[in-house]
């Protein structure tokens, strides 16, 4: 039996809306945890958790019952909502994964024990000011390289550890059309560190973060129902945290561990979501293919005064409004989500 | 027999002390190229070189002989002198590599096109703005990520391709002395760009560039005989470059290919290159391990007004007299090499 770090530190957070059966193969991995699961979509469906797993279960009913006139700034009928999950945790670190991803195997037929590789990437420091070529120092057999300036070598603390996906890639709609029968065989052994000033595409399908450090900069907006865009919760989520985590001088790593994505969505429909027709349609058409929310988030600058991820957070709220509100209404009412977001947090966790 | 891309228009350039047996592994990848040697040390004795490669040998004499009174500016008994073969190069591109470096293996067991591999990276464009999570996004089987800006896919043309090493990694000395038993056999199957604004350590032993767009910065300083200090020269080039890179919106590529590595050096005697005592130990004691030049070099900023790498390239040398020649008149020296070593690229290339 594989050991179990952290098991006492560490929430599985889980959106869903179907039965739990793709927990028999993680039973091993994640059966000494607890997890949170949240149900995406009719809460009155039962959703069946295979026994012996210790977890508690929020539909939309406790979500609205537990913020009350806040609950809107949670997504419904979107995985957006596992961001709920984040903030009714008590524990130190998260782990979210979604429910078509199943263990991998590594290139030597072992199946890959992806919470223990996220707890080792987190547990370890990252180096966002400089690249190093061998990729991580910290794991055995490597190190930095020369020249690789001797100040740096301690490294910042890690606050996300973004994993990756065997099978179906996490591709866009078109890019999944023109594509259909692709799928990611190239097993790459690394982890690394993104580099500070650098913006990735975060994916929440297999995605470890320290919620002390960043959770409350993890909010994945308002998608789903009533809500004119979909499919960018992740990366509305991790255009937020990179910008945090650099100015907070935390560290953003990506690579191992692989988790087995067995299904892709039908891009017919993330086709509609990510560019669902309503009537901020063209504003976001051109905002976000001609990309004018990436620059934004590029040229964004937190203040000095912003030192915790609470201030950066409501900070970032109010530039988003300020910076791209008059592209569409939308954004003013995403930032109301954001700033409402830190409100439900920081009252269901009064100590932080 | 394995196809020989480029083969009239890339050139291999290597530095050596010794004679160049270790072309024999090498013969069914580089002969088909022509070879720009650049004999390091006592230029009265002869180098052999197998027979049947196409090359021309410069050794100090000839180098005094073409630059004449500017010839200080390449470095004697260093491989720093390597970057001669840049300057007297016709082709648009180059491939240097040591001469204690071997052909290496992959996973499967097939010797490694290290060649073949710089040329594909060079040829497909790079993405410097914005991380790809599943690395090179124009090989095979792979592509841009769900979240990655439409607008930024074509990428930007690449400049540089930065290979790695099996076997002996490329350690300062204080880690060689450290884990002398340590070996990279992690074969990370992966190219990757390093972002917009991120300094690397470059290392000269297996590195491929484009002469054309960016050979005019890989100038490797002044090392060696007559020099404070050592074991800086491709460091020196690659933050140059890197910087020059990011300013003309260049790419520049690590990772694959993997070259076998042979041979440490001695730890005792790059520590005394790293360190060597001399009058100016303490400023680069100062300066080096505490990072003076490292943060010059991430905050320099190059105007506008410098749209191609030869005026780039002056502009720099104008700055590191400006910002670094009050640590050590070292750097103020080595400005006037980085000018004295354009002059001679311009005299040599008229049309440039």
């Amino acid at each position: 039996m594989a050991p179990h770090p952290l098991a006492d530190q560490l929430d599985l957070c889980i959106p869903t809306i179907r039965d739990l059966e793709f927990l028999e193969q993680w039973r091993p991995f994640f059966q000494p945890y607890h997890l949170i699961i949240i149900q995406d979509g009719d809460p009155s469906r039962k959703v069946h958790v295979p026994e012996g797993f210790d977890y508690e279960l929020y539909n939309r009913n406790d979500i609205e019952r537990i913020l009350g006139d806040k609950a809107w700034c949670i997504s419904f009928k979107d995985s957006a909502c596992r961001c709920f999950g984040y903030m009714v945790s008590k524990k130190r670190y998260i782990y979210t994964i979604d429910d078509d991803c199943f263990v991998a195997k590594n290139p030597s037929g072992e199946d890959i024990n992806a919470l223990e590789q996220h707890i080792k990437n987190l547990l370890s420091p990252s180096t966002p000011d400089f690249f190093n070529t061998l990729y991580d120092p910290y794991v055995p057999g490597s190190d930095f390289v020369r020249g690789y300036p001797f100040s740096m070598r301690e490294g910042k603390p890690t606050a996300v550890s973004h994993g990756l996906w065997l099978n179906i890639p996490d591709y866009d709609a078109p890019t999944q059309m023109v594509k259909p029968a692709e799928r990611n065989t190239r097993y790459v052994d690394a982890v690394m560190t993104i580099p500070k000033g650098t913006l990735f595409p975060m994916c929440g399908m297999n995605l470890a973060f320290d919620r002390e450090a960043i959770g409350p900069a993890m909010y994945f907006g308002l998608m789903g129902e009533g809500q004119p865009w979909g499919r960018y919760d992740d990366m509305w989520a991790g255009w937020c945290v990179k910008k945090i985590c650099d100015h907070l001088d935390l560290g953003v790593k990506t690579g191992l561990p692989y988790i087995w994505h067995s299904k892709a969505s039908n891009p017919f429909v993330n086709l509609r979501k990510e560019y669902k027709a309503s009537r901020c349609f063209a504003a976001l058409c051109r905002a976000v293919p001609r990309c004018k929310i990436i620059p934004f988030f590029q040229k964004v600058q937190l203040s000095e005064g912003s030192k915790d991820v609470f201030t950066c957070y409501l900070e970032l709220a109010e530039k988003v409004r300020a910076g791209l509100g008059h592209l569409d209404p939308y954004f003013s009412k995403l930032a109301d989500g954001m700033v409402a977001w830190i409100e439900c947090w920081q009252k269901l966790n009064p100590k932080a």
